[in-house]
């Protein structure tokens, strides 16, 4: 097959994100900061107070203004804790304070308890240079009132629903949760649970699927398995399309006669693109059924794997506004040869082995087990042959979910 | 501060792996494959079924055995279609075959559609050389039953509950959810959605950390916000002690006079160490309360978050059985000098820009947008000065989760 026929990665991931910019899910919702890890953030989030919000101690020890200090002791005026509001600080003397307590009015400078005297009297002596603003959290240091926290597009890990929490939030906006339904096409495949004829296998890309788009953010519509009949493939999509934002499938997207939702695509819907230019995923078919965007998956599961994790991961993010769906990369030195230059862009499963690339074995499209294995996904550029102890981009798997 | 005072990071660690060998959980229970996302395999999976089950054709194209082909022409004498079991290929024939589909008894060889030439009696040419086993995935290529295809202790993602479908399965084995008490301590922390008083703060580490646990398989019992108050902190850890697999705290483990879990912990418990050789996160603070084992994060945000993602992250790993948790990291050129060396080791909250480690400008431990922005960490060893161009090990974010 010529290499012009296929289209590149680069290419396909432009026509999806521009397909997503047209398809943005516009509704959002409140969610309680408990339940909104993994959703994206609606609105910008703009700081309501200063953090700290009010100038504090990094320090156990003693506030004091570095005008009163001669040299001579100073007397201890107040005891300072976290959370109390304390009174200004009286002239010539000083307070004792503990991390995290407001510093008093009128006090300037904390000194660590670890570099002072305390006199039999209870009067403390400073023993070291001091300078004003030392150990002391200004106001505002972290963030100021009216800045952007958090800008619209973000999704929401741990880190950033504490730094909601920070602003005394117990609601965030975020978009509402594409709803995908999902469809595994093949007259092969049974229910896990079920007893296995002659000829079939068990459905896993519904496994593998249903738990990485709930890792997206979004709700899984199962719209079953599907066996290889044009009929009952049209109405079901017919009947997918008023409930989905997207129509999720696997298999039945190759050449071959029996591959029957690419024929239902080409014969009922519109597809724009088929056929790209990466290994595993070839028949990564996407396109429109009626109003609803449809990618559909290869069956193999390591080639759905490769174009979900690539292609449709990247739609899916950015339907729900999120702007940097580019996941993680860098580069490794590669421990094999690469002695043949494939016509495809090629993602291999590897492990990072103290800083090299490790291919597993078997790099078959049918073996699940190579990822699970792998941390993640070597690429090897179309037209190129590598030799060990090149370069290689590496995408760690865990960014992504 | 002297260097010898403080415990290293990888001392910690291992203290923590050996007081996690021996609070190993030891029940598990069957879990639907649907929630079972971030649960820890209680048992080996054992391959029950070869997979394939039986040998496949690859390709959409022609099943023959390699003896009968002459030249000339061959009939079709069957039509095999994936999900049905095909009879013997007639000898002296050949089977239209679908990808997927199970290869005839007596065939040995599968040709491509596009490699052949279809007469207009309905007879097959074939136009290339043909060879034995060419385009059949055999049975069993992928895994053969009675292999182990993960192992007890392996974390389960969306890749390995696909394996699990693969076999047939609706449930696994997991091991039972730790159950984590997590107690915020400082009376100057308020509860998101309630007014602020003078010298408070929102608390946003029981977010960071609620959000975490759950990520981690963790069960969390909320302890809520506990004033710095000796009486009530022991008596809320007597309670606890005997509902929880551990508990996590985070403030109130500095040495100064209103820190009084590390106080409380060392009159009323056992503590095993405190002061690490980290920054942020020197105050984090490890022991038993009564025979549940306590782990004292430090109350700053930053320092809570490096200490848990580093430290405790590793030991609730372990007590589910992880073997390996150590998280990815690789080696990455910095963007900056490092002029000073620390006696403490480093963790910098950074991004990857073009493969170069760019910090967050404010790396003050109390501020969480750091994290946010950042890929990752990076780690600074202690008594080492650094330059730009040099490189450091990065550590990033999506692995800790």
């Amino acid at each position: 097959m010529s290499r012009s026929l296929l289209m590149s990665v680069e290419e396909a991931i432009a026509a999806l994100l521009a397909m997503a910019q047209v398809q943005r899910l516009q509704d959002s919702e409140p969610v309680v900061l408990g339940e909104a890890r993994q959703r994206v953030l609606a609105n910008d989030l703009i700081a309501t107070l200063d953090l700290p919000p009010w100038p504090n101690s990094a320090m156990d020890g003693y506030a004091l203004n570095v005008g009163d200090w001669t040299g001579e002791p100073l007397a201890v005026s107040q005891q300072i804790f976290a959370g109390v509001a304390p009174e200004a600080l009286l002239p010539g003397t000083c307070a004792r304070i503990f991390t995290g307590a407001p510093v008093p009015a009128g006090a300037n400078c904390v000194e660590m308890q670890e570099n002072v005297q305390v006199l039999e009297d209870g009067r403390v002596r400073f023993t070291q240079p001091l300078s004003v603003s030392q150990n002391i959290r200004p106001q505002g240091q972290e963030n100021q009132a009216g800045q952007v926290l958090l800008a619209a597009g973000k999704r929401l890990g741990p880190f950033e629903l504490a730094i909601a929490a920070a602003q005394g939030c117990t609601h965030v906006p975020v978009v509402r949760r594409p709803r995908v339904a999902l469809l595994s096409t093949g007259d092969e495949l049974a229910e896990p649970g079920t007893p296995l004829k002659p000829g079939c296998i068990y459905n896993s890309n519904r496994t593998l699927l249903s738990h990485w788009l709930s890792a997206l953010g979004c709700e899984v519509i199962d719209g079953g398995i599907l066996p290889d009949q044009p009929q009952r493939t049209r109405l079901k999509l017919e009947q997918l399309q008023h409930a989905a934002d997207l129509i999720l499938t696997t298999g039945g997207v190759s050449a071959g006669d029996a591959d029957c939702l690419g024929q239902v695509l080409r014969e009922c819907g519109k597809p724009l693109f088929w056929k790209l230019a990466i290994k595993p995923g070839k028949p990564l078919t996407v396109g429109y059924f009626g109003n609803v965007p449809m990618i559909g998956l290869p069956g193999n599961p390591t080639s759905a794997l490769v174009t979900f994790g690539l292609l449709a991961r990247a739609y899916l993010l950015r339907i729900q506004g999120v702007e940097d769906v580019t996941p993680l990369s860098f580069m490794v030195n590669i421990s094999f040869d690469w002695p043949k230059a494939g016509n495809r862009r090629e993602y291999l499963r590897a492990r990072l082995e103290e800083g090299k690339a490790v291919l597993y074995p078997n790099q078959s499209s049918g073996v699940l087990l190579g990822a699970s294995w792998a941390d993640g996904l070597v690429e090897i550029p179309e037209g190129h042959t590598l030799q060990a102890g090149d370069t290689a981009r590496f995408i760690p798997f865990c960014d992504l979910f």
